[in-house]
């Protein structure tokens, strides 16, 4: 098949490399001329603009979007409407907030162009050597792009969830998800590491990668991390995050569902970066006010 | 290799016939006379007494407890300090507090046995084809009863993580990983349950357990569960808890360590124990109280 692919970061880049190896044609467009020059280097068909890249499909068109979620994504799609025609597909494989997409598939759909929300998992060696891609809209449009989710995804690893917005809505989940489950994984081996046992942090992961109720592969990255330091000096705990688990948060407090493990995970990212902040201050002031505990002195 | 059985229940069961099916020999018993005679129909040799066990094997004996834990572990051992002899091991694969464990390795060693702590995680499929076990105990009592281990375990599938207690109190901290784990999935699968899609659970657990950031053991075994039944009305949301979840918490306050999502884990499952419950009636009332605020009646 032939395909074009917008937007060539980490994920974009990586995924192209991935479609070329299964032998597809890609012709590709990015801001930056360096990674197109990259790709083209690998065999994609290097497009100098929206308009080049819409050229050298034939309808039904199929292009993916790998551009960063928000303005970047509508000044795209934007373009895309007076470049692309009737039964075009147009798939967003970025992280764009589910109800963003539902509003873009009314607009596209204003031309007749199809689209495809495709939430996209598996971080940066999923896409390069097969992913996990949700996706919703239209099933005719899904049929369409399935040859392509069949060879840079894994076995089993994409699925068609629904009309438009599903697919964002559930990568969204997924990622409030993998917040509580790393958040999880965290306070354990913290715990395991000022214990009164001389555990081997990779030992223990390694262990639990193999054959235990938590096996999967978020433990087995953790064997790779502390491979690399066995106290994880290397960095900070400084926990930043990209949107997601609040968006799962919101959607909690729209659906009023309670989600008390994943919102005290996004906390404990917010915890992780505001040291001495006031409510602790607070907490021991109100201590010392009322039964005149010591506090620490200001450093 | 020979080696002596004490508990078969579900776990212990399954784990001598795997043990069988690696070509090994088992003298079992258990208070259970159906449990010995089932597994000696499976090719064990079925001992009628503790006493009767020792006999049948020699010395360094190796014998595994998969006993429930607390009194009909330390009942076990005291009955084994008069029948074992110096340089014989004894296996706790049960589910044991690791203060009970290393208690109980300075017991034995007053007669010269020595004492392993092994933490077993799988279930029942991994106890069935292949375990995950982490050990703690005397490094020599290791060496004796790896050969066993490796065949019992999955590839890469156990490890010696140091003194007594250590591998109890690995396996104390992977079950509330696990707590926390299950929790984040319960809540972010109601998310979608609740959501304005029409999501089949099945399917997203099923394209997360392929190529996800998220893929593990727990969300196959959740495609399992919908796919048993889409809404899981075949349970009530009541949850239990067989303590290990709570020694993690008692360790945290132990150690002064923060963990909050493993703590709240534990509390969602004491909360969906507890419909109606005081707390959430007086918070309505104090509502009613200042702010005049509607309640619901009594049903």
């Amino acid at each position: 098949m032939k395909a074009g692919f917008v937007g060539l970061g980490k994920m974009g880049f990586s995924i192209v490399r991935h479609f070329l190896e299964c032998g597809h044609e890609a012709v590709v467009f990015d801001v930056s001329q360096d990674a197109v020059t990259g790709l083209a280097e690998h065999g994609a068909q290097a497009a100098g603009s929206l308009r080049e890249l819409v050229v050298e499909l034939a309808s039904p068109r199929i292009i993916w979007m790998m551009v960063p979620a928000g303005k970047p994504v509508d000044s795209t799609i934007g373009q895309f409407m007076e470049l692309l025609e009737p039964g075009d597909v147009v798939v967003d494989g970025g992280n764009s907030h589910y109800t963003d997409s539902m509003r873009r598939a009314v607009e596209l759909a204003e031309s007749g162009v199809r689209f495809l929300d495709a939430g996209t998992s598996g971080g940066l060696e999923g896409a390069r050597q097969g992913a996990c891609v949700m996706i919703g809209g239209e099933r005719s449009a899904f049929e369409l792009v399935e040859p392509i989710l069949k060879d840079i995804c894994v076995d089993n690893g994409y699925a068609y969830l629904g009309y438009s917005g599903s697919g964002h809505y559930a990568k969204m989940v997924h990622n409030g998800i993998e917040y509580g489950m790393m958040q999880a994984m965290g306070e354990g081996f913290n715990l395991l590491s000022s214990s009164e046992f001389d555990f081997s942090l990779e030992e223990v992961a390694r262990v639990w990668s193999n054959g235990s109720v938590i096996r999967g592969w978020l433990m087995e990255l953790a064997v790779r991390a502390f491979n690399k330091d066995p106290k994880l000096d290397y960095l900070s705990g400084r926990i930043a995050d990209s949107g997601e688990g609040r968006w799962t948060i919101e959607a909690a407090l729209e659906q009023e569902v309670s989600i008390p493990v994943i919102a005290e995970s996004l906390f404990s990212r917010y915890r992780s970066r505001s040291e001495n902040n006031l409510s602790d201050r607070l907490v021991a002031a109100l201590r010392h006010e009322f039964g005149g505990h010591a506090f620490s002195g200001k450093q």
